[in-house]
């Protein structure tokens, strides 16, 4: 039987936004929220809530921004019981860009946070909240969190945040199910007054599996992009986790028409997914950075030389 | 700390051959071959051992036969401690074509076998077994299986059988984690004296984390193949397993560099992966022969019309 509480949020334009300098057109991103909206997705997250003061407009485009105006023109007259979410990266947000909820298209904004950021992360949190949006923290790189600073952290958002939902993320991509189960289980047991959720990265193939596994453990907010899409290895797959989810209120046909008449083209400009050294750096626990350098130089197949680079230099 | 009991197989050549009739030229397999050995994986499968009687030499390559004279040829002069598997087909094998283990460069034959045909699996199996080979049985589309079937099966083979180990073997890549779970557990249940395995297939992307599943209800004995060729969407990429598996014996650097150098150029020529219409017969148990041929034919991305060709047909 199918779990009711379980919420799907699509990330395709925020997180793919990584390798494009959030610059999908407004035809393109209309076309998905419109699937999305056809396929009962619950959430799309369109873009990050960035200050023009830190960024510019003429190096970025509008979903770095995402202007009330610019989500406005991209959801007009489609029919949808999808909510639109923009994240927040910590020290990147101008708070008087967003206005009040009911001014606003959007319906939720999540906070990306490294642990030892949280208390920042709480308090816009907690300042968002007030404006009347459904808000989570996103913990990133939870993989190489020190167990004391996730326990004081967590604690800290069960006891002083308005957040309803806090997101284990696996930015690396290096999480195996056994990890993936005992942080879930740490965080229900911390978070009794709030939801769990997880954003998984593909690297080693597991962001779906991992999924899976956050769900079985009772994570109820779970992260998809359609075909993957997203920095470097990309998220788990939206369609993969529509096929899996029981609810009837989902349907996976209009996702499917999506990808083939905008991912597969689209795949052939931008590249993500499955690529030897996303999957090293995967099993490595480090960022994909080092491996995104390499697949834009003349040495992007030269994947031993890539492992010695990184395993080789010890640190003491 | 790392469990020495796990054996990794690698079946590149084997699965990998079901896409190209097992066509694979000498120099390439033993490419394959001499990487295996420097990364220490246990077992090479290289092929099928059929009956020329049943296939023609005019029309399959020579791993859909495996003489003991072409394995020569390729293993000759490299050092190695990766044992030699071939794959039997029940009802399509020559059991005179198999001369003494002591005769021959294999060290293993694995059998494959539906729960329904394990009768025959059984004869030979222990006719095998009797020439001095290591053996397995392989139950395919066990994602298929009737429970009482499966059981009894399972019951026989503890029994009457001397096969060292009994494979999962997912063939339509359909299991999630909880059925891996359960499949793996009944089998350690009944298998008392024997060791169990995995093999997965990737259709949606579960092909690694089943395996890590499967490892962690102590299943020993797990497939894999280089970038994850196989047929259709593939099976659980070696590269990911080694990265995984903390045995210090296992070296992933020799197959990084089978990879840059031979995969990525064959991928060029070949089809495999995670591909839309095979994620779509995984999540709906199907054999993936149907969209084999859809990946052959015009309609290669209609994805949609797939997916409802077969969904509609009601069969009552």
């Amino acid at each position: 039987m199918f779990r009711e509480k379980i919420k799907v949020l699509d990330c395709t334009i925020r997180d793919g936004g990584l390798i494009n300098n959030h610059d999908f057109d407004h035809r393109f991103v209309r076309e998905v929220y419109k699937a999305l909206s056809a396929a009962g997705v619950d959430y799309m997250e369109i873009g990050y809530k960035n200050s023009k003061k830190l960024f510019s407009e003429k190096e970025f485009g509008a979903w770095k921004f995402c202007d009330d105006e610019a989500i406005k023109k991209v959801i007009d007259g489609i029919e949808s019981n999808t909510k639109i979410s923009v994240m927040v990266d910590v020290g990147r947000v101008d708070i008087d860009d967003v206005k009040p909820r009911k001014e606003s298209p959007v319906g939720m904004i999540r906070v990306a946070s490294y642990v030892k950021d949280i208390d920042k992360a709480i308090y816009l949190i907690n300042h968002f909240a007030e404006k009347g949006y459904e808000t989570t923290v996103n913990i990133m790189a939870i993989s190489r969190a020190l167990d004391n600073e996730l326990n004081e952290a967590l604690h800290q958002l069960e006891e002083e945040s308005k957040a309803g939902v806090v997101y284990i993320v696996d930015s690396f991509g290096a999480l195996y199910q056994e990890s993936t189960e005992f942080l879930i289980k740490k965080a229900k047991s911390i978070l009794k007054t709030k939801e769990v959720g997880i954003h998984a990265h593909n690297n080693q193939q597991l962001a779906f599996g991992n999924t899976i596994e956050a769900i079985i453990h009772d994570a109820n907010y779970v992260d998809g992009t359609v075909y993957g899409l997203g920095r470097a290895a990309g998220n788990c797959p939206l369609e993969l986790l529509i096929g899996f989810l029981k609810n009837p209120k989902f349907d996976i046909r209009p996702i499917l028409d999506l990808i083939s008449q905008e991912f597969i083209p689209l795949r052939k400009k931008l590249e993500w997914g499955y690529i030897i050294p996303y999957a090293i750096t995967g099993m490595l626990d480090e960022h994909p950075k080092a491996a995104m350098e390499l697949r834009s130089s003349s040495r992007k197949e030269s994947y031993r030389e890539f492992y010695d680079s990184l395993t080789a230099s010890g640190l003491d």
